[in-house]
């Protein structure tokens, strides 16, 4: 079939040649499931997403079980997928968290901030500054440990409370957030809103406040649709690290439409067709995708899973 | 709500200031729909279009009735909305369908040619040349008449027969249509394959073999998740003018997922964030996909319809 060849491979001028996906679906993407999703699944869930080629994998979560039931078994569930060769971070809310990681050997861990008062004051119960203060001990002693530290930012480019959010308020925390020692930051669209020229002038902001390119990863999502066009203006603006999550997985489970993270399928085919290098194999991720789907009993969000499986049906 | 400030406006630089949205909903979007759609209903969506801002209406196709019976009343469709202070291109096969057309006081026109032989063969049981020498005198004549003239050209990107299709190939039939004198060409990725880069090297072929942006639209669809990433990219090599469907209608509405047309909704969210005026009015459009989608009996696929039409429930 001669649309195995397809995308046609057309590089683009100025683009990096190598991006390294940040999947996070057994995490982000699982998180917010009503139904909960056996451990085994949740393994064979990494380990499938291991084989097809990605190389860094958001694991779970060691917040409290009550926050999050759904990721409550995340001290079982780590031994069995920590001799896989792949990076596999993990998130932790606060110091207990962190304890709970390392004594499992995680060597890269998450923290999770707020761009936004609103937004800090919702999800951490802190204001911002409240709220970095909390990390700084974590960052701290993940750092002392030898583990590699990823700092999400929420809401960079809108809040549902507080609408736009101003360049300048996000570069402070992003600025904070390296100044404690995050190796990596991983700047979050929480509600979808942002459009790609926003994005660049984030970068850019960043890039002169010293908080370049290579410590950046994006995280976008598909609410307005406007996922891949951002992540394009990332890549354009020298971003190497991008969040995306298996078949579409996560963001609002419950809505009729699943319009959450970036799907990594349609990620590795706009790098495929850019010649851009992410090691994933496509086939075998949105295999893995129509897996999950069918453990979670609905379709995958992901149009190139949809388009692809499809084909293969006919 | 806040959120109605967003997204925020931040220009990118180097993009068009105005963009031209081509509305293909009438006749793109519905020409697959099974259920007939009465005629009022069709008419009353092109005046929904036009007062949500929108300034080129593509209404109906004068393709014989067999072809395709959902616009079978074109003759019946397009008096009912000749008085609107929009422009009303209409589809024309041949021939008849320009007397058609004409006869009704049509001013824009458009035809449709493929690049690639395969699908010439399959809609139009010619070779690319033998069709190209069918509407030479449609194109002839309709400018004759005054009409402009809009050239569609179908797979100019990847092909479900032939794979990937060369530049060179899709330049030569863009030549070709403009030298038989279309003012305008709609580059369409059918299938929906194309990246940001191919679009990019296409442009600039184009541009070299003297079709220079301004006389071109550029048509994706979203069966990858591509089609918004892609008018980013055009949109960087100076094109102004997109097709996009309201409510993403058209495609493949008998497949799970209805993954065709870029949704006007979703380019509008993008071209609003970026500062780029088009002059339509996101809450009315979305109203209108929404009342369409009602009569239709399903949801709309564009991420933003369903975002916004959410929150206005909540």
């Amino acid at each position: 079939m001669t649309t195995r060849e397809l995308p046609m491979t057309v590089p683009s001028e100025g683009l990096p040649a190598r991006v390294r996906i940040h999947e996070v679906g057994p995490r982000d993407g699982l998180q917010n499931e009503k139904g909960t999703v056996p451990t085994a699944v949740k393994a064979e869930f990494v380990r499938r997403l291991a084989a097809a080629g990605l190389t860094t994998i958001e694991a779970t979560s060691f917040v409290h079980p009550e926050w999050v039931p759904q990721l409550a078994d995340a001290e079982q569930l780590f031994p069995l997928v920590a001799g896989l060769p792949v990076a596999l971070p993990v998130l932790v809310p606060n110091e207990r968290g962190l304890d709970r990681a390392l004594s499992l050997g995680a060597s890269r861990i998450a923290v999770f901030a707020s761009a936004t008062e609103s937004f800090a004051k919702a999800n951490l119960n802190r204001t911002v500054d409240e709220a970095l203060a909390m990390f700084e001990p974590v960052v701290a002693r993940a750092r002392a440990a030898g583990a590699h530290v990823r700092g999400y930012l929420s809401m960079c480019f809108g809040d549902p409370w507080e609408g736009p959010v101003p360049v300048p308020q996000v570069v402070r925390v992003c600025k904070a957030l390296t100044d404690m020692g995050c190796d990596e930051l991983s700047l979050g669209d929480t509600i979808g809103v942002a459009t790609p020229g926003h994005v660049g002038a984030l970068l850019t902001a960043l890039a002169g406040a010293g908080v370049p390119a290579p410590v950046i990863g994006v995280h976008f999502h598909d609410t307005y649709g406007q996922a891949l066009a951002n992540t394009y203006a990332a890549l354009q603006h020298g971003v190497t690290t991008v969040d995306a999550s298996a078949g579409g997985l996560g963001g609002c489970p419950y809505a009729r439409s699943a319009t959450g993270n970036l799907a990594t399928e349609d990620l590795v085919w706009m790098l495929r067709g850019l010649g851009i290098d992410s090691g994933v194999d496509l086939g075998r991720l949105t295999a893995t995708s129509v897996w999950m789907a069918g453990q979670l009993g609905r379709p995958s969000p992901s149009r190139t899973v949809r388009a692809l499986s499809q084909q293969q049906e006919q």
